[in-house]
């Protein structure tokens, strides 16, 4: 990493210009490293459905240039004064937010994603006043507080992908108490968390059914991700076969679902965990909820605590992701392949081996 | 009670014909009283809006003649030769069940409630092949599992309403641990089950908050059911005033109505119970409950054992439901006036004290 030199905190990302959503090459600077700051050469990216939202101003709220990026991986250049925890060439990680309060409820009791003042890592305004901008990007400056230490036996570009949605499956199985072995576990949707739920809940020993909307993902689900069994949404007799036997649901599907199918699923206590943020009403019927005692909850991504002890979960279980990796000049066309759906499981942009000017 | 003769095990209960309700004398035969088995003579019994479900048919699923009721207060007649907890004179309820399977996991774990074989005291079939039928007769005969004693300080007219709308809101504050001090909960509907919220859990010490369409019923629920403070649903000041304050809110109404503005109320992990049972899907955007990790649950009376616990936890502190007693030839009006939400808050036919020819 000799190579890396910052002139004048000068870094180059790609950026979206307007609700298009195309990226493209876009200089702008860094603040100095502050004394709690760490400065990260970014080596790798995931791409996760929300940038989509973000870029293409789905929720409405989006301002530009906007440079995305938030299962970002790098390698420490430069530390603040007051930073203990990293330092110089240590792997590092961060994700979907770069500030919080410090003093709310939530921020004590260190699930600071609950932070109402909380800062995302692009698309927001910093303390400084400044817009915050993602890791498709030469670096970023990050308080330590949102650095995670990448485990020493876990690959840079594998670690990528559990940064957003790896924490985004752990962080609700851990809450809610489901993480003892010999747990029933659906997962709704195969993308880039439902995989990782997948992948997570096996970790944790428990038996796992993917319900997909079509027979097209068995194999794989079974084969490749090690689900115990696949069940097709649309066929009421597979559907019928497990009524009743899941303690929970990971529901993952980014759009307008119907929850009834699956909340019969559920055995008595269970629930139905929804990780997908969704713009049109979901709708169920009071005594599918009332009649089993479920349900119906959610969580956003994770703790940075919960991430780093995710992080270690997956190290020492071995656990990785399934990524397809791709250069900076490729993440338009990888963009639009998510949006289609059509990648297994998670596009990493290899930012730090990519030409980005 | 040297008068209450059984001739022939005939009784005489209050039926309805059809969907239209409309309730009339109908006399019928009660099997005799089993090993396990309690003969009561009914003295009480509380009138439930599901009452009005099920005699018009609402579900879909009604049968008739139908004798209703399920706040059943009553005093022991006969007791079978296995039963040891009753015995002849002992002021005894019954409520929405009246039996189960006791095989499966929610039977042996005590919350036959959800046991999918349970059997409904009214309007379903018992183990005898016969409808069973509920506590608007002169006497009923129920397995001493679903029998529960009414403490000595607590008046026979007082407990009816205690056996479905008391439990109803006791056991989920029970089960989801929101039994501390100092918790703040919302009441949404101020009907039967409501007004019984605001009492339980002001007597857990809880600050509530009830929540209505209207500021009609202010003064009720703050000076006449002690309520903390009141809140009108479609003032945004008032709602906005208490936002995100809310530990749970028990959601009483009966009919469709949207969630987005009660989940705002609450903080986070807070729970959205819902008590009603409605036909219409309930609606609501993924990221309020994600976003605060809420829950949108809810539960089905409780147990026999949470009822026997609630019956002693609000005798203990000489906790009143809020009645209006009616004779059984004014049950026709009194369902038309609950129909209408006109009553504070719960009719209680005297059964006992009734002409039922």
């Amino acid at each position: 990493m000799g190579s890396f030199v910052m002139e004048e905190r000068k870094v180059i990302g790609w950026a979206a210009r307007d609700a298009s959503g195309v990226l493209s090459p876009y200089t702008y600077t860094l603040r100095e490293t502050g004394q709690e700051d760490v400065l990260m050469k970014v080596l790798y990216c995931g791409i996760c459905h929300t940038d989509i939202h973000q870029l293409k101003n789905h929720l409405g709220a989006s301002k530009y240039p906007m440079v995305p990026g938030h299962e970002v991986v790098g390698e420490v250049i430069e530390v603040g004064s007051a930073v203990t925890r990293f330092r110089r060439g240590d792997l590092v990680g961060s994700g979907v937010l770069v500030g919080c309060c410090r003093s709310c409820g939530a921020c004590t009791a260190n699930i600071e994603q609950y932070c109402n003042k909380k800062i995302w890592s692009y698309n927001d305004v910093y303390t400084d006043g400044k817009p915050t901008q993602g890791g498709f990007s030469t670096a970023m400056v990050v308080d330590q507080k949102f650095v995670v230490k990448i485990p020493g036996n876990m690959a840079a570009e594998q670690a990528a992908p559990l940064l957003c949605a790896g924490v985004t499956v752990f962080s609700p199985l851990r809450h809610f108490g489901l993480t003892e072995p010999g747990l029933r576990g659906g997962v709704l949707g195969l993308g880039g968390v439902g995989h990782m739920g997948v992948k997570i809940a096996k970790a944790m020993d428990h038996h796992v059914t993917v319900i997909s909307s079509s027979d097209k993902k068995h194999t794989e689900a079974v084969e490749h991700l090690g689900a115990d069994a696949f069940v097709v949404s649309s066929d009421a007799e597979q559907m019928g076969s497990i009524a009743e036997s899941l303690d929970y649901i990971i529901d993952t599907v980014p759009v307008v679902h119907p929850l009834e199918p699956y909340l019969s699923l559920l055995k008595l206590d269970g629930k139905l965990i929804l990780n997908g943020v969704i713009n049109e009403p979901l709708k169920f019927l009071s005594p599918v909820v009332m009649l089993g005692r479920k349900a119906i909850t959610g969580s956003f991504i994770g703790s940075m605590d919960e991430t780093q002890e995710m992080l270690e979960f997956c190290a020492e279980r071995g656990l990785t992701s399934m990524i397809e990796i791709v250069k900076m000049d490729y993440v338009n066309k990888a963009l639009e392949r998510l949006e289609g759906n059509d990648v297994r499981y998670r596009f990493v942009v290899d930012v730090a081996g990519s030409n980005l000017d």
